[in-house]
């Protein structure tokens, strides 16, 4: 980076040169058209946080919406807000698949009817994505005795707003949508500290307590009644590299968490390894070798084994 | 989590049965009345932040706000301020109030007249909670060097929007308000990545540098003059169950940490354990046991002892 | 902190007093003019905002602008926008000039003219800012196998919202601006969870991948093709004190970082100590000195050193 400029004061300067300079390079970072004259339409961060914001308000309602509801007036608002956020994200999807097809034209038939198709499958996961949400409601309330109920869960726990849309961008990945599930996950990720890539698989009952800076990758899987706490990361521990030189994208390099473990705060496990049910992972634990069911690791035990076995990342 | 579907692609879902298949259930994420025809108001999440705004620009006057102050209208723009931030605040906590009680009409006496008398009680706390906020100011100007004066700390400083927000909260949470603490205080969590239960009792002086994981739990009490650095946790060691297996609210189950203690980053106190005035927490440090005064933890003091004990959560 | 007021219910609290209890003290945290009658005009959090969201907009054209990009439009949009992102910008600086100058007017000339040369050549510089932050979208892509390409790492990777941040921010310390550059580093950490001072140098090809934790110093000094992972601190050990006890300002007290180093997630360095290049630091290391070149550093490593050394912070 360059050391400060030790020449005098001097007037404006003038701003042509440097647009000139900007506009000039034709790269990845710059994200127009080159050539044909058509507009490349791209995603919008902004109308995908509005989408994702009327969709939580739908799912639980009452909780995130702007009207006060009655028994009468649910169905009315669950309805009209669904259908102005599929409109939305139909839109968002098909310029996301237009973008990734190499298309210049949103309006190209294949990527309308594709994103049609799509957002119609989506709307059919609703109602399952709602059941499977009520778990973590549950499994919030029952594993923090901070908790006074699931309303203070809904509204005020990080994790279930990280597992919420989670849960929703993870059936858009599922469906091939790209770049917006990731999208979604990172806004949650800034909002919650919690950094959930879409296509990890997770099952009921899941609480991430507290959150911040929790990690989960890509190919992770985890079965039910699972609790993590802040800190904890489930990654990869490396990466293959094709020939030339680039990581091979999609290959399994994240763990295993069977059904019921408790992964405690700090704790860090990487590779594809398996963390075998029931086991509990205390604090600070960096684990990169898999355990039995009903394990309890401490950090004492990974520090014995380590030195008698010499360590090593 | 379901497997991708298969099936070949179909027209849109119509939207009416999902509509119906959302609404149907009656579950704790369904916050709607239920039977009787009357709404049930729940607070709202912008409200509060709205109103915690402007609480900030009225007990920092000329920071936050999007006036600019002269002597002569200070003392306008600060009556002016907090006269709406208290009508908004005594809406919403007779909304939760109301929520609490079982009630379905926000307008039923008993609970309009305690959000009165709370919000009375709130406002005359304030010049109380701005003195102390002031030695707070001082602590982050005092505890680092890269601060340059009391107003980088104000405009910048996470460490001091979390402990403003903090303070207000709890002082809601002394007063019995239910959920609007934790929201308060998830917001700021949200901003900042420090995770302050509402309920935690924190001395004067008080300054926490970076801030990003930060997590205090709800029986935490902090002395005077204690500095903590980014990713430390005081939480709780484990929790009691009832016969039922639900987790007991309200037990003390989080730290006391006496005056003029330093923890570093990352480290670890968990349970009802004592840190001792003037004693100093190394960095990743794991500990689950009392420490004296003036003790210095440090990562290999805390490895000796686990190794000589046999260790453990 | 004071105990619950165990009072009876009473009427509202009047506002007038508490109005001027809290406007009758001048401290540090009341930010007004002290008897000339003139406004103090302080930078505005959310002006800032607002500029840094439309120079993102302008230096990633098509990524985070609200209006859809052509070739033809591109040159005009960038022109506009970055026309009036100056004008903005020089607004604040002059305000966060008069502020540190001790005046009381803004309209001050030296402040102003200060102000416009400053932005002057900031606007100079956006060119070289955007040709390295080109770099650093390779290394994220290039860094990290769940990134499908260059487009998925700009709309939605933390670190580099982050790094974007810094790099501007950085152009106004090195031109000695006050507070600015400061409040913009802050602003990303809070989206982000990774807190670059705006004084740290870094080189290009930089990668957080995650990012949430991560802390870089001051006076930290990063090579080129570094890759940093989430709940990395590169921090200062201990800092001296003045005569009076307040910390010196500006002390070189943080690491010195060579090209090609690795430092995985939750590692904390600390003190003015030099990574050598091409170097490993392992997950939740501890690390108080200096590394020679290619150096693989793990958790093992790290502890026997410290048992056979006594250890310490």
């Amino acid at each position: 980076m360059p050391e400060k400029d030790p020449a005098p004061g001097k007037a404006h300067t003038p701003l042509p040169p440097v647009v000139e300079a900007l506009v000039a390079t034709r790269d990845a970072i710059t994200a127009v058209t080159r050539g044909n004259g058509q507009r490349r339409l791209l995603p919008s961060r902004d109308v995908l946080a509005s989408a994702m914001s009327q969709l939580r308000a739908a799912l639980f309602p009452g909780f995130f919406s702007d009207w006060d509801l009655s028994d009468e007036s649910l169905h009315f608002y669950v309805g009209a807000t669904l259908d102005r956020v599929l409109h939305e994200l139909e839109g968002q999807i098909a310029r996301a698949l237009c973008m990734y097809a190499g298309h210049q034209n949103v309006d190209c038939d294949r990527c309308s009817a594709r994103a049609s198709d799509v957002t119609g499958r989506f709307l059919a996961r609703l109602p399952e994505v709602r059941r499977v949400l009520a778990t973590d409601v549950e499994a919030g309330y029952q594993g923090d005795p901070a908790a006074r109920d699931q309303a203070e869960v809904i509204f005020s726990y990080p994790g279930l707003r990280a597992i919420t849309d989670h849960r929703l961008a993870h059936e858009l990945y599922l469906l091939d949508v790209p770049l917006i599930p990731r999208i979604i996950c990172e806004q949650a990720h800034s909002i919650t500290g919690v950094d959930i890539h879409p296509g990890a698989t997770i099952g009921e009952y899941f609480f991430i307590d507290h959150g911040t800076g929790v990690v989960i990758g890509e190919t992770t899987v985890i079965g039910e009644r699972v609790r993590l706490y802040q800190g904890v990361t489930l990654g990869a521990k490396s990466f293959p590299l094709d020939a030339d030189g680039n990581p091979i994208k999609g290959v399994p390099r994240h763990p295993v968490v069977e059904d019921d473990v408790i992964v405690y705060s700090g704790a860090t496990i990487l590779g594809r390894v398996t963390i075998g049910a029931g086991a509990v992972i205390g604090g600070n634990v960096w684990l990169t070798r898999s355990v039995p069911p009903r394990a309890k690791i401490t950090q004492s035990n990974v520090r014995q084994e380590l030195f008698e076995a010499g360590g090593g990342i």
